[in-house]
């Protein structure tokens, strides 16, 4: 399984979300959405293989999985939607106990620690100082840990210290979290492309 | 320069858009407004070497070029709200005439041939079955031409093999054309990676 973990730090935690303001009030809560539709989202279908999980202010996960979510679309508000449907079923989480919103969407008390905890595939932090991406063995089971528009925190560095695999870097520019889960996808596809030609 | 050209299908040339339906009443601008974005924005800054190319039910061109426009934030409803605002001074627009809207958005009536015949980068078409783009010896000044969420029509491709000189795959799971736009972008990005790092 190919999973997304991202980081929003400004996220909001709590479901009153003004859908007309994702990117002010709601925390850049469009850049999640973002990373939600490009971790599950090719044309015409689901990545039924994937998942994707953020965790909003180290306090709260919700998590997508492309085996069982239904009715995901690609556009901005409808993605943030579900994740007011997920805050608001959050706080009958308690603890690391996951609570199911909808199908395919689960939402919990996680933070990043306890998430990295509870993995068991290989874990590759996305960070621009990492190796090149084209230098990896790709793997067809592997968690990445991708940060939004800030850098991880010295105490996420930490814990990724501690239960990372691996720094990889997708190239020289760096661009934004969808779009870094979206190359990581295309290199993953790609392994293998030319048997499929 | 990269430029990359995206065929809307169903988008609204008229201005009358609900921003908070751009997949349903606004006929799919959403995805538009990611091709935008994800042609020009990186990580905290404008790619100022590339420019997107909307066309609009093949009757409407916008153009947002990355060397001069401001305030392109990566959400789509603020994206929308440019389409808007140039689809306003579209009426101003004659025939071939390009009418500019704002910093780095231009308005025209330029069909897909008309652009086309006015480009004079090589012209290669995203296309699933196109060959390898892994094959391909890059070019630092080149058009690419997707489409939407529909299939390239006949007529499209007729166009498109007089004035094309190349087709290429990305992969073998066909994308979003914003997600193409960003694997294209990498790959571009890459060429030479090694020398950078």
């Amino acid at each position: 399984m190919r999973q997304f973990l991202v980081l929003g730090h400004d996220a909001p935690t709590d479901p009153g979300i003004n859908l007309n303001d994702l990117p002010g009030s709601a925390g850049r809560l469009d850049l999640l959405c973002r990373c939600v539709t490009s971790g599950l989202l090719h044309s015409h279908g689901i990545r039924e293989e994937s998942e994707v999980r953020a965790i909003l202010q180290d306090a709260v996960t919700v998590r997508f999985e492309g085996s069982s979510i239904r009715q995901l679309h690609p556009d901005e508000r409808s993605t943030a939607a579900r994740f007011v449907g997920a805050l608001e079923d959050a706080q009958d989480a308690i603890g690391h106990i996951e609570v199911r919103s909808s199908p395919g969407i689960s939402v919990s008390r996680l933070d990043l620690e306890s998430n990295l905890e509870a993995i068991d595939t290989p874990i590759v932090q996305l960070h621009p100082d990492g190796e090149p991406l084209a230098d990896w063995e790709p793997s067809a089971d592997v968690t990445f840990v991708l940060s939004d528009h800030h850098p991880f925190t010295e105490e996420e560095e930490r814990v990724l210290s501690d239960y990372g695999d691996k720094r990889l870097s997708i190239g020289p520019v760096a661009v934004h979290a969808n779009q870094a889960i979206t190359v990581v996808h295309n290199y993953l596809d790609t392994d293998g492309y030319t048997e499929y030609h």
